[in-house]
């Protein structure tokens, strides 16, 4: 928790009162903050600053909040993922939120085990979101879209989603992301697999409307590797 | 495991028999396989190729093995890593050695917790490794050292592992990795700290000694997050 992500409702003016155990947590235990330290702070989908600690119990309460930074540009990718295990969802979710993605779209695919649609994981996207914004020092949660059926998704829906360039990472790709991204520049839509990758149908019905499948180099890596690893190319 | 290694004592002319339990799992319920399959296999600190699966109880019998293949090219990159938290320790070292890192270095930091030292996952280093390899395809371990005090590390033993450039990892540098590696190239040598980063007096420490300083943009990540994303840079 870089930053402490409050809700408008939270902020009064120039004071603001931090209810969230979490937060209170990390304001007591991790930076053991006494009165009158000056914490950082966000406002959701606002800008980002610090306000002074003036009480702390159940609650703290914070004044002279200063909210005079812009939020870190994002990185202007779309990253579509097939729907990972439930355990990996969180750690994806905020990784992908940290690093700057503008839209995550979990997507269905012939190896995601149908089990993980019904997983309670799913319905806690939004804390996930925030704990990638408090990580990752944001303060404006990427969208997030679920997409249950594949093909339709890639066919009727994916091709509005491009603007410039699209590829999708597999591990048997002739041309590599490096070289790919050296002459096109880098995509701003990426499409990755879960664990065990895309089946041969989804790859040519991926490039049937214009993604180009590229490579990561000769290792297979986990699907949180992978997709940190693609990302690290737009950390500038 | 998109391979199995095999030891050598069980690899025999042109039979192997595999008795490990994850492995014969992973045949089994992953694979599916059936008599006769060709699987992936590799043999620790040797080559890689296939063997045709000819019995399969609680052991798998395997002939026909061709081992013809030379393992993947390493990165060339030592990667000196603060003392994670025990839970993450897996998923960084099988990362690290999917991705193909040559030397893991564990040190200790202002900010690794005493009580990581003494934890049994430090033990089992040895199977994460090997975890890493059947995850990223490769059967040559990378060289992991343990440095438990950091200060004669970093002046005694830090400047004879750089062969040409070192770069540290630090949220708050002025000087990008990207910038850095345009004008210096990849460095060789790369220092990430563990949750909360390092001290100024580490950072001090490391410059003098002749580690750059070097941050990933605006954004603070995870441990593992920024692991893969620095190592992404690298995969070609």
């Amino acid at each position: 928790m870089n930053v402490l992500l409050l809700d408008v409702l939270d902020i009064h003016g120039t004071t603001a009162v931090i209810k969230n155990p979490a937060q209170i947590a990390h304001i007591k235990s991790v930076l053991q903050a006494k009165i009158g330290d000056r914490l950082k702070i966000a406002r959701l989908d606002g800008n980002l600053g610090t306000g002074v600690l003036l009480s702390l119990d159940h609650q703290a309460i914070l004044t002279d909040i200063c909210l005079d930074k812009n939020p870190p540009d994002k990185l202007g990718v779309t990253l579509v993922l097939a729907l990972p295990r439930p355990k990996v969802l969180r750690r994806l979710i905020m990784d992908m939120t940290a690093m700057g993605v503008n839209h995550i779209i979990l997507v269905n695919s012939y190896r995601t085990d149908k089990s993980y649609w019904g997983s309670p994981m799913l319905a806690r996207l939004d804390q996930f979101v925030i704990d990638g914004l408090q990580q990752g020092v944001d303060s404006v949660p990427p969208k997030i879209s679920l997409a249950k059926r594949f093909k339709p998704f890639v066919q009727d829906e994916l091709p509005s989603l491009i603007q410039k360039t699209a590829v999708v990472c597999h591990p048997y790709a002739t041309q590599n992301f490096y070289e790919y991204s050296q002459t096109n520049g880098l995509p701003d839509l990426i499409v990755i697999g879960a664990e065990g990758g895309f089946i041969p149908y989804e790859i040519e019905l991926l490039s049937s409307v214009g993604v180009s499948v590229v490579g990561l180099g000769q290792r297979i890596l986990r699907t949180e590797c992978a997709v940190s690893a693609v990302l690290g190319r737009y950390l500038l």
